[in-house]
């Protein structure tokens, strides 16, 4: 029997179950005391009022006959496809419907796409970077090029990756790729030939004039392929849907990528369930947008309330503005887990030490601003407390 | 940039599309005539009561902050998992909660699951067999061994592969596994160091005295993996719901398949909606199975029509009493691919031809007993009237 091997390469432990043991073991010893979870990136606010009324009508339907709906296409319902279409159209960017995939959440395909690629591929991941997409190269035996470029990286001439993650806005800097630094992306792909992945799970919370899609640079449809979650825009964290683009004009080695990523789904899924596709497309409504906007401008003032007591106590970070993370320097040249223990044991509040997302991030913090509300003017006023004495 | 290859061994198109597009064809020259579909595999019954209201609840749970669920664990929600630990219990079936993992459906855990093993891992497919066993097995690049045993194959000494898939009760035959045979093929596993995918996902359907899992047999647990779907058990085909079972005690190559599931699962997906898996927890209260299965007592109706009518014109066949489907001898010496164009061309019924399922399976055909219960009755009338002849 031969198993596959490389998962003995992966590191002891993923770093968000980490970070839950830590927690566990002080609850187990302080069980009254609140906890201020700023850490993982979960949303805290329950759905859209026009998202549950569309999903309680995709239950009914699955109840009638004449409703029911089986199998869909793998690749996703045809009318929510349409919506997204609309939607790319209504910021300018032209897509083929046929491009566009509905899928279970960014989580699930940032691991299946790698499919697509051979196993000698060499990828390069910008760090600090999601830890997935780390372990997901690692578990298929892909060479990494571990890139440390800062906030806001380009391109190294001398580096010649196959597979290019972008994230952004960036977890967990918080920051945006600019449209210049994005074409550099772009063209450095396209006379490489290599593929960029470009992850913009966070894309609702950009409100400056940045690029929210790597399809409004001129080239990218050659050369990029990418993945959307309504976790973060319409809270879908625990409902999971998502959708890729795959555009048809990506051709490498004479090979259509779009093709063979209908090949995959058609093989390798039955697709998504009719319910949640039918509860998404509330999302692109009039009322649905006004719905979870508002909910993204509670999120928003989460952050608000971290950046004032960060300016206050004189830290320094990135973020925070166009996405939903703040990442600081921790004080004292403490590393991140040493700011996660100090921040737990002194004021209850959990965050994301910046080791779990590179070597880069050793004296780095991530602070998520899903939590609740309360909790989090309260985490603000905690760490004002903390820091100012 | 380096293109996984071996897309391009896969076949032309896949079986199910190869024949959507026969009938496509079919229907624009034939707009008026109503076409009696038993070719996929796919529900017509909508869901049982009890799962639509537990939907409904799941929905509503999402609504209001003190309900709302976000990321639930990879692995997939613990009241659903103790359920299906207690129906095996139920069975006489000792179950660790642990091994127990909630899936998307079968069909997306048959491919994610071969993530576990090499690429020079050997396949064994014993044909005829679902195409998505091999594709799925062509797309990694895995060396196949295409086992022609008949209804019920043995296990063959002079052959040694890594993976062996058994399907029971089968798709496309219809047959179940007796417990001698899969006690042959679990000991055979364990002496040899292979493991078993054992795809149940047809167990609602078995009325005799034969194993609904491979985990009633001693021995199961230390070489093989359970794909179980509530597809065709609770009508989820456009509802999308499944679980694997994965033994902590299967080793090999000194590594644990549980745990390497348990960190593929926790990296690669962000695990399966709570709204589902809420409405899915029905399935397991006492009204729950006995609504689907009285959705089960019609399909099985359809297939005494089916049998009935196959009878009467002297077809031979098996399947079609603890499996919904008839896999029959296509007659006169026909190929599967001509009695499919004959039936629908001549009596309007859609069937899928032998050779979908493998070269094995040429000169037979496949009938399924999901269909509209009127439907399949006229269908068995119009097979008299045209076989008769």
């Amino acid at each position: 029997m031969k198993i596959n091997h490389h998962y003995s390469e992966l590191q002891d432990s993923y770093l968000f179950a980490n970070i839950a043991q830590k927690v566990k073991v002080y609850q187990e010893a302080h069980p009254d005391q609140h906890m201020y979870r700023m850490g993982i990136g979960d949303v805290s606010l329950p759905l859209a009022p026009s998202v549950i009324a569309a999903l309680h009508q995709g239950v009914d339907d699955q109840a009638h006959q004449e409703t029911f709906h089986g199998y869909l296409p793998e690749v996703g319902y045809q009318p929510l496809r349409e919506a997204i279409q609309n939607e790319y159209a209504a910021q300018g960017i032209d897509l083929d419907v046929n491009d566009i995939f509905v899928s279970s959440g960014a989580s699930d395909e940032l691991g299946d796409i790698l499919h697509l690629f051979d196993r000698d591929a060499v990828v390069m991941i910008m760090e600090p970077a999601y830890p997935a997409y780390v372990d997901a190269n690692v578990m298929d035996g892909r060479k990494i090029i571990h890139y440390d470029g800062g906030v806001l990286p380009k391109p190294d001439p001398d580096l010649h990756p196959d597979l290019i993650y972008i994230c952004s806005p960036n977890n967990p800097t918080g920051s945006v790729m600019t449209r210049e630094v994005l074409k550099e992306w772009v063209d450095f792909a396209n006379a490489t030939d290599a593929v960029i992945i470009f992850d913009a799970a966070y894309k609702a919370f950009i409100e400056e004039d940045l690029p929210k899609s790597i399809f409004e640079i001129e080239g990218a449809k050659t050369c990029a392929i990418e993945i959307c979650s309504f976790s973060k825009t319409a809270g879908f964290t625990g409902t999971r849907l998502g959708y890729t683009i795959v555009p048809h004009e990506l051709v490498r080695e004479d090979m259509v990528l779009h093709d063979m990523w209908v090949r995959n789904r058609t093989t390798r899924t039955n697709g998504v369930s009719y319910i949640i596709q039918r509860g998404a497309m509330a999302i692109f409504t009039e009322q649905g947008k006004k719905e979870w906007q508002a909910n993204i401008a509670v999120y928003k003032q989460n952050a608000k309330y971290l950046m004032a007591a960060l300016d206050e106590v004189g830290i320094t970070y990135v973020g925070g503005k166009n996405a939903p993370y703040i990442w600081l320097d921790c004080p004292n040249g403490m590393t991140g887990w040493e700011f996660f223990d100090y921040l737990l044991n002194e004021v209850q509040i959990i965050g994301t030490p910046g080791e779990g997302f590179g070597a880069c991030g050793e004296h780095n913090f991530r602070l998520s601003c899903f939590g609740d509300p309360e909790d989090t003017k309260e985490a603000g006023r905690r760490l004002v407390a903390l820091l100012k004495k």
